[in-house]
């Protein structure tokens, strides 16, 4: 793919293949024949003696090594059910307009993507959302998809569960040793965990984001005024799901945003998250002043329609709060934030996505739309870290998630953005306070302002102490962030980062199963099976690439000893030695073992001579 | 430099010249005319406004715009007054002996450093280590040192240094709003802080480790058996130092390590600290079981004549800790660690080391070589964080600290390795309580074992968070780990990843001064001083890059837009048209802010509409 040719009327090429050595896999829970989980499984050397590892997996059928995709016909349907989901009708949808793509004709509009679905909306006022159907206690389809997938379709809890969760600390989170779809209902009817999943998004594979599952990592992509490319960007989005990404926002502004969301939608295996207003600046030509309700409304039904999965609202920017951003040191950056604000002060009124909040609601509970309430005031610098302006905006985020709820929609918090480490927790349990502890979902945050270049790594402190305190959803950020747009390595390094913040939170909090695949690594550092370590991690590939600058050879790949020490010095190969001479030694004394208990027990001087001081 | 010309006899090439648009500057404290702190300061451009930002500099007289490098006379004496203190003596050294180089001969022998410098010891029972001077009331040239460049060479305290010190969490340390020599004196004196400066290092600018300073940093650099060559291990040197490195530690094994380490050292401005039962290992063969006290103690006396300033020191591996690791997951992984235990298992017998130990202060406290007490049973893998074996030895270590001091000696300890987050505090308060209070220098630790290639961001996250709950110095760790030895760029990504986890935990600590740098950077960013942010930021040249592939005018750098969002969406530009705006409304409206507060203080419906739900 030739990254610099900008305008390609139609993708031309996705990453397909199995990630390193592993075998992706679908599962059926019992009696849901309809219902395929997907997972991965990484076969580990003979001489490991274990069975495959399972992960979790996010890929989509890309990573199938007989999948042939098809971008112009779209991925296959995952939710067969949806067809015949009551409570749903088909309609004809809204046309789409001229300035859905910005105006741009001929030969530098991207042609639609010619897949075609059926358009459902809600029939009346029968359950549609995940949290209407939980509230009315049925358990959907859905649930019982992420419910296998959380357990990464095993059928029990895996062993030493219970002991796993009391070991972490969680934070009073409530993670269960096996998700069961009953679990899921509920913790969704409470509003604690959403799955966003539009009626329009077929090709989607459910995923739940709430405190008690598995913390979630979501990938950015998008085009800007500045570079864009058609295939780029789907690309990016096929390749941030490979790494782990488990939902991707297309923060696309400029032209062609239309159509190429359609590419992407049809295309994506993963909820897809936009900010609508992006899309309606550029309706109105990009002037904050012209914005109002009617095209903002326009472009929620648009979105809605292609099967947008969630939506980024700031409609916790109030008039009364701009005034508080005034002495920032780097005021307001969230880009919707500043458009809101803009428009509020201008114009001396009161925000109409807080006016209408009501009606928007409306709207995206016809699709099971999720809201991403959005923290427009987050701040952009640790000095304005935890102000007044971020808090009183938190405040009204959860105000306006009781509303939500009470009209029936599921709902995620947005988060900040650059705080020093000591603030951190102080957001977290300021949103769960005031937002009824639904989901959170930060980006990072950056820990210090001074490494751009490296704000992957700022963010990605920050990002782990915050998913461990209770964030459900971590936000990446690239190497690029600050300086310039990703391109497809800064998308996968933000991605594996992030994947690395997000598990080192699960085993912090306990998740029971979040150590298996450390401790297989472990075994394989143990052992010396060097394939087997690249297959384990996150990156496979990097890893054997790495690894091969200095020992090239296939023979190095069994050798007991790595470039780091050599042979001689080989610390893993002395302790293998070690219990070999234990044994040995054992038999002897009757074991080293005890002499070591015996010692601790009595305090008496067997080995160790008192000190002289 | 050809990195694949494996000997080279002598190196050819170091890094020099002026990092970003930053100047090299000495400061002499006041009566001090011998002593020149360096520091660095950052020119700004003329808009901002701004005196130049001064920032700490570890990257010795190569930054320095003039300086011509001279490797085979090595580096200027920093330390003139060394020369003139009472209690030095001056004597003829041990001579090198064949197995110092590995009984390499002819072409293979790297040749030695031909720079010659006094050699010195303690003459007898007067001071001569910080810590005697410290505990006899005596302010040294070192002291005053570093209390200088702590508060980058300002003869008062920054602004705001209360309030930043209360608005931290330092979880107990004392940090002052300004260091004086009296100050840096009472926390040697106590334990607390060292200054690893070797009599026979005169090139050294002093640093200090402690709790209550500014975090510090170390970078491992070192040939194996595997690849080696000299010109890059000085290189590398120079290089880590060049990035923010604040000691540097000389792993080599292999041959030729007496003459590599003399180039080294002869070079480094910064504190060097080495293994040395990693050399005593290849006199004797590498045959572990052939060590004994006076190979070892040869070693110590010809590494600390040559200066090195610390000493890795393993005596924590007591025979009876052992068999505690026989159920590890990855057993044994320190080097130096494996090698002790494989020695006491063997013979059945106590460590050397451990029975030795007072003969090994007496030979350090000559020439003022710190302890850096070795962590040789710390865990190499999440699965054995934390256990018997590692606390065991901590608990040795921290006898260890004190039988050290009362021999006059400086004490560091090392920690570990691999530890899930909510395991992390725990080992730092064990080791402040166990030990003493001495410095912790602790590598990383890693919070999850799944990121092969990637292990300078899992440690990263680990090494932020023990860095702000105390420990002084952060061993980094590269993207290499565990897969290979570390090439020039792997240096510096580990060396900058381990500056940003320093600086923030100085952030979170409350650091008076730490902010600074963050407020220029975020002031820069909402000015769109894009040539600034490169300059104030860890890496000049990758963010001038970053930026320059998606913008590569010079006018781009003037720019109030990005490539991120383009000039509509620019959220910075949109906060200051805003702030014109609601300067205008604040004259219409009586104020904007005072409008804000008169909602807070009445709670009455000014901007607010009262919501629907």
């Amino acid at each position: 793919m030739n990254i610099h040719d900008k305008r390609i009327a139609k993708p031309s090429h996705v990453t397909t293949g199995p990630i390193g050595k592993s075998r992706k896999l679908y599962s059926s829970p019992l009696a849901y024949p309809d219902i395929r989980v997907p997972y991965r499984e990484i076969s580990l050397e003979a001489e490991a003696g274990e069975p495959p590892l399972r992960i979790y997996d996010q890929s989509g059928p890309y990573s199938c090594a007989a999948f042939e995709p098809n971008l112009e016909a779209g991925l296959p349907s995952a939710r067969p059910w949806l067809a015949k989901r009551v409570g749903l009708e088909t309609y004809q949808g809204r046309a789409v307009k001229p300035e859905d793509n910005g105006f741009v004709e001929g030969e530098k509009l991207v042609q639609p993507c010619p897949a075609q679905r059926a358009l459902y909306c809600a029939a009346g006022s029968a359950p549609v959302t995940q949290l209407e159907f939980a509230r009315a206690g049925i358990i959907t389809e859905e649930m019982v998809f992420v419910a296998h997938r959380e357990n990464l379709c095993r059928e029990h809890a895996v062993e030493q569960a219970q002991e796993r969760i009391a070991d972490g600390e969680s934070f009073g989170a409530d993670i269960p040793d096996f998700v069961t779809p009953e679990f899921v209902r509920n913790e969704i009817a409470i509003g604690r965990a959403i799955i966003p999943a539009n009626i329009n998004h077929p090709e989607l594979e459910p995923v739940i984001i709430g405190r008690n599952f598995l913390v979630k990592v979501n990938a950015n992509i998008g085009n800007s005024a500045v570079t864009s490319s058609v295939a780029e960007e789907v690309e990016k989005m096929v390749w941030s799901a490979r790494w782990g990404a488990d939902t991707v926002m297309d923060l696309s502004t400029g032209r062609n945003i239309h159509n190429i969301r359609d590419w992407i939608i049809r295309n994506a295996s993963v909820p897809i998250g936009t900010v609508p207003i992006y899309q309606a600046l550029e309706k109105v030509g990009g002037d904050a002043l012209k914005l109002d309700w009617e095209v903002f409304k326009d472009t929620l039904i648009e979105q809605a329609e292609q099967g947008v999965d969630y939506f980024t609202i700031h409609a916790g920017v109030r008039l009364a709060y701009v005034p508080l951003t005034a002495n920032r040191v780097t005021g307001i950056v969230s880009r919707g934030g500043s458009i809101m604000a803009r428009w509020c002060l201008s114009k001396h009124k009161e925000s109409f996505l807080y006016e209408r909040f009501d009606e928007i609601c409306d709207i995206m509970r016809r699709y099971d739309v999720s809201f991403s309430l959005g923290d427009g005031l987050r701040p952009g610098s640790n000095a304005d870290a935890n102000d007044a302006a971020q808090f009183a905006e938190l405040e009204t985020l959860g105000e306006l998630t009781k509303i939500a709820w009470n009209k029936g929609c599921q709902v995620m918090i947005e988060g900040p953005g650059h705080v020093p480490m000591h603030k951190i927790k102080a957001n977290m349990d300021k949103q769960l306070k005031v937002c009824g502890e639904a989901p959170f979902y930060t980006l990072g945050p950056l820990v210090t302002d001074i490494a751009p270049g490296y704000d992957h790594i700022t963010s990605g402190i920050g990002a782990a102490m915050i998913g461990w305190f209770g964030t459900a959803m971590l936000c990446y950020v690239t190497p690029k962030e600050h300086l310039g747009l990703p391109d497809r390595d800064d998308v996968k390094t933000g991605v594996i980062t992030y994947r690395i913040a997000a598990h080192a939170a699960d085993l912090a909090k306990g998740h029971p199963g979040a150590r298996e695949r450390d401790d297989a690594m472990s075994r394989a550092r143990f052992d010396f099976r060097w394939n087997d370590q690249f297959d384990i991690g996150l990156d496979p590939d990097t890893a054997r690439q790495y690894h091969d600058e200095t020992m090239p050879k296939e023979a190095h790949k069994v050798a007991h000893f790595c470039s780091m020490c050599g042979p001689k010095f080989c610390s893993m190969q002395i302790t293998r030695d070690l219990r070999v001479e234990a044994a040995q030694l054992a038999e002897r004394d009757k074991g080293m073992a005890d002499k070591s208990k015996e010692f601790i027990a009595k305090g008496a001087d067997i080995y160790i001579r008192e000190t002289t001081n």
